[in-house]
């Protein structure tokens, strides 16, 4: 079966790496740069005129990001089947269709409005309580297009700065700490999901992933593998599906999902029987879903900016290096490393010892180090 | 780095995977087909005129098969470094040579003579005593150009049908079971070991490797240990060599090296800290090498011949396929399943299982089945 790649980034290039083996071969269709050269043929197309030929060399489609265009994924889609479907990539877009979404699902999130103009904006920061997050509803990811407010005297500025017509105005959950579920749904509606991820960002980015998530209760593993089963079902899913949510002291709320393999699942690489690539390849594919347990514990580490003393990496017995072959750049994903132990008092020493080889990680401050 | 591979079967395709995430790229130079398209540039030269071509493109060179002509890779390595470097090859290639370095060393091998007539392989035969196994000594691999001698009587039909002009004459070993040791060194001459693995044989061809084997005496292991780290000395070898013995009464006897990742290495890419295939392309790219301890037990199952029920063995979630995108034809390797257990019982059942859904797969006769 020949796939087609939407996007020719590392996700692409680890899907790519995880379907050989299942003798899938891949076209990567791309509308930037070229990093998964190498691993199938990539067609460059910066002006939309090869999508044709793309399609002609391909039996399915998918994506490895969500900005899309939701009606290029339609066009697609009626010459050739796309997973996850274009109705997972509408909501992922629109943060008021997202929020709607979990909403009428039953699923917890922050108290969110709508603001068209400044003056509604500082009336929603009003209402909802500062310090409050504002967003454009329709772009922006990893921090960008977004402003806080810790008054509504800075509605003014805020509007200025973000410069977009509508946005989503959130309140600030107070939470212990930042979890993300992967979730795989194939064909014939099979739903597995891995162990829960705990997160650490910093500066927008996410830096570290521990797997499975320390200290989490088994309640609320259930209740956020509710959530992502309604999400699945409700958008007759295929693929792989991430959601962000914040653990707070009343429970679990959303902070958003991605229709896609997600930086936060890569530890599934060697920390899980069945990797998040195989699993969407294989969905896509239409086949039997792989394994989702856990193999000992794991954490993530990304390598941001600069690949630091990858030598010194290589040589340490724990640790699996995953580069994707781009140029240093600040703040780029440029690669991550696997860290797996027995235990979690080992796992954060080890993890300690692989970030002092990056240059610029942050401190390992998460629930195992608290 | 760009790694040149000299071949493109499913081992320069799994050695590509593998190397991928360390940022290589590759390059195959193959003369014959290309089941690695795809994962890489392949130069298809069948009459040699587009080798100058290939060493532009690549940093260094590696080969997937032994029977590369010593000519070509000592061409090669007067442009570009080829490893394993091409005394490995020549030694490999002349089972003459290959059994002298063994006893040169220190290794026990089936006592052995060489034959030049149908009558001094009649006086060998004598000599040895019935039964014996005559080889061509310089070609011939899985079992061919090959024969058996019950009686000194059977030599005039023996050279007859081997048609070769010089053959190696061993003597029959009993053995309890055949094994095999993987181990990797490195430029700067670090050597490492996996634990060694059972291997079954059917018709010739490899069919499961249980790894680590079961009950291997820790003095076996020290001593195959001791061989292998002879002949990466005295090779003064780079990358991934196998060595596959006997296990005898008496101790072990080596049967042949392998200058090569080795199928009975396969079950390294789920089984072990490091799949022989990253090793390979750590050693060759002057890496610290990986660490080669196991995870857990497992047991490499080949595909031969026909895929069978993919689907069914998909569905089992200790099972790991590694298909090789080849077409079916009988006696050919088309994939393997790597099988994860925590213990020998455990895998018993499970290797049982597997091959179930593989037509023609050979009882499971091994040490965990008498």
């Amino acid at each position: 079966m020949r796939i087609g790649i939407l996007g020719a980034g590392q996700l692409g290039r680890m899907l790519a790496l995880a379907g050989y083996p299942l003798a899938k071969t891949f076209v990567f269709y791309d509308m930037s740069g070229s990093p998964s050269a190498g691993l199938g043929e990539v067609i460059i197309d910066r002006e939309g005129k090869y999508l044709d030929d793309f399609l002609s060399r391909v039996d399915r489609v998918t994506y490895e990001f969500e900005h899309l265009p939701v009606e290029v994924a339609e066009e697609i889609s009626r010459s050739k089947p796309v997973y996850p479907g274009p109705r997972a990539l509408q909501v992922c877009q629109n943060r008021e269709a997202e929020k709607t979404l979990f909403g009428d699902l039953g699923i917890p999130t922050p108290q969110w409005r709508m603001a068209n103009s400044a003056d509604s904006l500082k009336a929603a920061a009003e209402e909802l309580g500062c310090p409050v997050v504002a967003k454009s509803n329709t772009e922006g990811y990893d921090g960008k297009g977004q402003a806080v407010l810790r008054s509504p005297e800075d509605a003014a500025e805020a509007w200025q700065s973000i410069g977009h017509e509508r946005l989503m105005v959130e309140k600030f959950v107070d939470f212990t700490r930042e979890v993300s579920l992967i979730a795989v749904r194939g064909i014939d509606g099979e739903v597995d999901f891995y162990p829960m991820a705990e997160n650490v960002h910093h500066e927008g980015i996410l830096r570290y992933s521990i797997a499975p998530a320390p200290q989490l209760s088994p309640a609320l593993e259930e209740k956020a593998g509710g959530y992502i089963r309604a999400l699945l079902n409700e958008l007759d899913y295929v693929g792989v599906l991430a959601l962000e949510l914040f653990e707070t002291a009343d429970g679990l709320v959303a902070n958003e999902m991605a229709p896609r393999v997600h930086n936060s699942g890569h530890w599934t690489m060697e920390g899980a029987m069945t990797s998040q690539f195989e699993n969407h390849i294989r969905a896509v594919a239409g086949h039997p879903l792989g394994n989702t347990a856990a193999r000992g514990l794991s954490c993530m580490v990304n390598i941001i900016g600069e690949h630091g003393d990858i030598e010194r990496i290589m040589e340490l017995p724990y640790a699996h290096l995953h580069l994707y072959a781009k140029a240093e750049r600040p703040g780029r994903k440029l690669g991550h490393v696997n860290v797996l132990a027995d235990s979690y008092e080992e796992l954060k020493w080890r993890v300690r010892n692989v970030a002092q080889f990056l240059p610029g990680s942050p401190e390992f401050d998460c629930s195992l180090t608290r």
